[in-house]
C-alpha cells in the first residue's frame, strides 16, 4: 500500500507536532484542580475526530468526560473498538524532570513529556492510522469505534458503568489498545496475558494529636510503627504474600509458557542497569520475567507519617498512613483478596491503634487466546510494519478495561504495544520513541486492512 | 526563721506585681520583631539583680543576650547555680486566649500570662528569695551564681558554648532549675530523671527512579517494604529494642523506685483520655509510668516514602526513609548505640537496596543521685514550705542543660517543679499559681538555709 505509507512519510511532522500540542495539555486526572486541563484534553481528542468525518461526542460522566468516535459506517466489515486515555499520572518528584514534562521536548529519536507514550502518544497511532486511510483510498477498510477516557490513571471509575449501560453501542468483533511497551527496542510485542490488581490505603490513628516522643514515648502506641509492622507482615522473607489464602486461585504457569519465557532474549543485567540497582528480588522459584509477568506480587506505593521535614523532630505521630497493592495473575478475585486482608490487618492491630483500609480499585488479570484469527491479524500487521513478528509476552500491570470487554462485549482485546520498558511512564522523564510513533500508526493502518481480510469472501 | 516567712507574706503583693511587670514583656524569642522585647526582658532581670546589689551583666552572644549575677562572696559556704530563661513561647492561636497574653490577669489563685510559669514566674522565686534573705538577715547564707537566658525555647544554640567556655565563672557544687512541674496540685515534685536521645533517620534507595509497579512489581526490592520491614525490626512483640547490646549498660529501676513510682497516685484513665487512645501498650512487665519514665523506648518520627497525594498511584517508590529514635535511660551512651544501629540495620539489607543512616543527635540520659546531700537539702526546703514531702519523679523527655552542667561543670541539678501539667505552657491561656507561686519563693529562701548546713561545722 504504497500511496498509504507515503502519505504517513509525509506528515510525520505534523503528527509529531499535533501529537505535542495534546501533551501540552496537563490532564492529570488524580489532581482535581486540572478539571480544566481534562475538559480541554477531551475537547481536543474530540477535535481531532470531528476532523475526520466521524460521529464524535463528549459524554460526561460524574467524573471526567469520555470521548466516543464511529467512522462511517462500511457495510459487511468487522468492527474494531479502538480504547485509549487521555488522561495522565501526577508528575511529582517534578525536580527529577530534565525538560518541564507538559513541554514536549524532543531529544534525539524520543519526545519527552508526560503522557507522551502513556498513554495520549499510543492512542494518537490508531487516529493518524485512520487519517492516511480516509486521504488515500477515501474510505476505511473497517468499522472503527472509539472510547478514549480521562480517568484511566484514577482507576476508571465511570467507564465500566457506561461500558455496562451501552453494550450495544459499542458492539464490535475486536478490541485493539496500545498502552504497552515492545518486548525490546525493534522487537515489537503483543501482549497476551495481563496482571490484575487490587489497590488499597491503610489509615491508621493513634492518639488524638501528634504528642512529645519524650513525655509520650514507651507508653503510648505509636500508629507509625505499627503500621511498618503491618506491612512488613505483608510478605515473608521466601516473598511470598502472607495474607491468608492468597493464593488459593492462582494459575500456575505452565510448563510451555515458563519454557518461552526462558527463551526470549532477557538480558538480566541490563535490565538492573536499567533500573539502576546492584541485584534483584522477588518470589523464590521464579525467574525475573516470571516474577514480573506471570506471580502475583505486593509494592508499597506510599508511606506518609509524622514529621518529613528537615531535620530531626521528636514527634509521636498521631496518624500513620501507606498506600499499597497486589498484583494479581489470571483467576484470582480482587474481591476475595479484600475479605481477607481486612481481617488480616486487624487481626495484628495492638490497642490504642485504629484502622481503616481504604479499597481504591481491583481488576483481575486477564489471558487472550494465542489462536484466534483477530492475533493473526496483529501479527501480520506489525509484521508489515516493523519488519519482524512480533514476541508473545505478558505483562505487570493491570489493564482492567480488557477483562471488561471480555465480560460485557465478549471480545478479546489486541494489546498491541509500541512503547518500550523504559518510557518513564508514571516517573520522571516519561519518552515516546518517535520512529516507535510512526511505525505504530503504520501498523495500526495495516491491521484496519488485515482485519478487513478476515470478512472478505476468499 | 520567721522573720523571713514575715518578709515574704508582707511583701507577696509586691512580688505579684513585679512578676506583671515583666510578664508585660512579650520576649517571644521564636519571632525576630521581638528582639528588643528580648533586650528589654534582659535588661529587666539584670536590674533586680542590681538593685540587690548582686555583680550582674548583660552578655551579648551572636543571638539572644544572657544575664549572669553573683551574690556577694560568703566564704565557706557552698556556691549554688540557678538556671532559668527569659525568653517565651510564641502566643498563637490569640484568638483562644481569655485574657491578653502579655496583660497578666489574675482569675482565682492563677495569674494568666505567657511566661507565668514557663520560666518568668518560677525562675523569680529565686531571686525574690534572695531579696528576703538580704532584706532580713543582711546576708545569704550560700554564694549564688544566676543565669538567665533567652534562647531556651529556641534551643539554647548560644548558652552551651558558654558553658564551655566560662566552666571557671560558673563552677558551683549544685545547679538549681525551676521549670517544671510538681506530680499534682499541692504534691511538690523533684524531677530526678531525665532521658536522653538518640535521633536518626534512615534513607534507603532502591531503583534509580519510581517505577511502574505493575511493570517492575515483583522483580524490583521495593524500598518502602524494606524500610517497613527493617523498622518493624527495631522493637519485638514485648517492646524489647532489638538492636544488639540496646540493653547492656541500662541501669535498671530499683525495687525502691518502682515502688514508689507505684505508689503516685497516677491515673491511667485519665492519661487515655487526655491522649484520646482507648489503649496503652509498650514494653511488657513495665507500667505506663515506668515506661514514660525510665525505660528505653524507640519511637517512628516520621515515615516518607513513593505517592502520598490523594487516591491511587501505582508507583514503586525509589526512595523510602524514616526519622526515629531512642529514648535513653541513665548510663546508656548514644554513640555505642549508634556503632550498634548501623551494622544491625545493614546486615538486614536486600539485594538492590543502599541505605544511609544519619545520626543527627545524641544525649545521655541523666540521674540525679537520691542520696545525695544537696537533695537531701531540696526536699527538707521544699517540706518546709509546702508543708508535705516532695514525690519524687522522672521525666520521659531530655533537659540538655542538665547533661551540660554535669559534663562542664561535674555537678548535679535539682529540678524543683513549681508548676503544674496543666498550666499551658506552651499553649494559650498559660497561667501560674500564686499560692505555688509564694511557696515557691519560700521553699527557694529555706533552700538556701539547708544547702547552707551542709558546709557548716556540726
Amino acid at each position: 500500500m504504497p500511496g498509504l505509507e507515503h502519505y504517513l512519510d509525509q506528515n510525520a511532522a505534523r503528527f509529531e507536532s499535533e501529537l505535542s500540542e495534546l501533551l501540552r495539555i496537563p490532564s492529570i486526572s488524580a489532581i482535581g484542580e486540572h478539571r480544566a486541563d481534562i475538559e480541554k484534553a477531551a475537547d481536543w481528542v474530540l477535535a481531532q475526530f470531528r476532523s475526520l468525518g466521524f460521529r464524535a461526542e463528549k459524554i460526561a460522566t460524574p467524573g471526567n468526560p469520555l470521548v466516543y468516535a464511529e467512522s462511517p459506517p462500511v457495510a459487511g466489515a468487522p468492527t474494531v473498538l479502538v480504547y485509549g486515555h487521555y488522561d495522565v499520572q501526577p508528575v511529582d518528584p517534578l525536580d527529577e524532570w530534565i525538560t518541564s514534562p507538559f513541554e514536549p521536548t524532543r531529544r534525539g529519536d524520543n519526545l519527552y513529556a508526560r503522557g507522551a507514550t502513556d498513554d495520549k502518544g499510543q492512542m494518537f497511532t490508531h487516529i493518524k492510522s485512520a487519517e492516511a486511510w480516509l486521504k488515500i483510498e477515501g474510505r476505511l477498510p473497517v468499522n472503527l469505534k472509539y472510547l478514549i477516557e480521562g480517568e484511566e490513571e484514577v482507576s476508571s471509575g465511570n467507564l465500566f458503568p457506561f461500558i455496562e449501560r451501552e453494550r450495544q453501542k459499542l458492539a464490535c468483533d475486536v478490541a485493539v489498545i496500545s498502552d504497552s511497551s515492545q518486548f525490546a527496542p525493534g522487537r515489537p510485542a503483543i501482549t497476551y496475558g495481563l496482571r490484575g490488581i487490587a489497590y488499597y490505603e491503610l489509615r491508621l490513628t493513634g492518639p488524638k494529636q501528634d504528642l512529645h516522643s519524650g513525655t509520650f514515648g514507651g507508653a503510648v502506641t505509636n500508629p507509625a510503627r505499627v503500621l511498618c509492622g503491618l506491612m512488613a507482615a505483608l510478605v515473608d522473607e521466601q516473598g511470598r504474600i502472607q495474607v491468608p489464602s492468597f493464593y488459593d486461585d492462582v494459575v500456575p504457569l505452565t510448563v510451555d509458557e515458563r519454557k518461552q519465557f526462558a527463551a526470549l532474549e532477557f538480558d538480566e543485567a541490563a535490565f538492573m542497569r536499567q533500573i539502576g540497582v546492584a541485584g534483584v528480588s522477588g518470589e523464590a522459584g521464579y525467574t525475573t520475567l516470571e516474577r514480573r509477568w506471570a506471580r502475583p506480587t505486593c509494592d508499597i506505593n506510599g508511606l506518609t507519617s509524622g514529621y518529613q521535614g528537615e531535620g530531626a523532630k521528636t514527634v509521636l505521630p498521631a496518624r500513620a498512613s501507606a498506600k499499597f497493592s497486589f498484583r494479581l495473575v489470571p483467576n484470582q478475585d480482587p474481591k476475595k483478596i479484600s475479605a481477607a486482608l481486612d481481617p488480616y490487618l486487624r487481626k495484628m492491630l495492638p490497642q490504642g491503634i485504629t484502622m481503616e483500609l481504604i479499597d481504591f480499585h481491583g481488576a483481575p488479570g486477564v489471558v487472550v487466546p494465542l489462536d484466534s484469527p483477530f492475533m493473526a491479524a496483529a501479527v501480520a500487521a506489525i509484521e508489515r510494519s516493523f519488519g519482524k513478528k512480533p514476541v508473545f509476552m505478558r505483562e505487570g500491570g493491570s489493564i482492567p478495561i480488557v477483562t471488561t470487554f471480555r465480560q460485557q462485549l465478549r471480545v478479546d482485546t489486541l494489546l498491541l504495544g509500541w512503547g518500550l520498558d523504559d518510557d518513564n511512564a508514571h516517573s520522571p522523564n516519561e519518552k515516546f520513541n518517535m520512529l516507535d510513533f510512526h511505525r505504530g500508526i503504520k501498523a495500526s493502518a495495516f491491521l484496519w486492512d488485515e482485519l478487513a481480510k478476515l470478512h472478505r469472501p476468499k
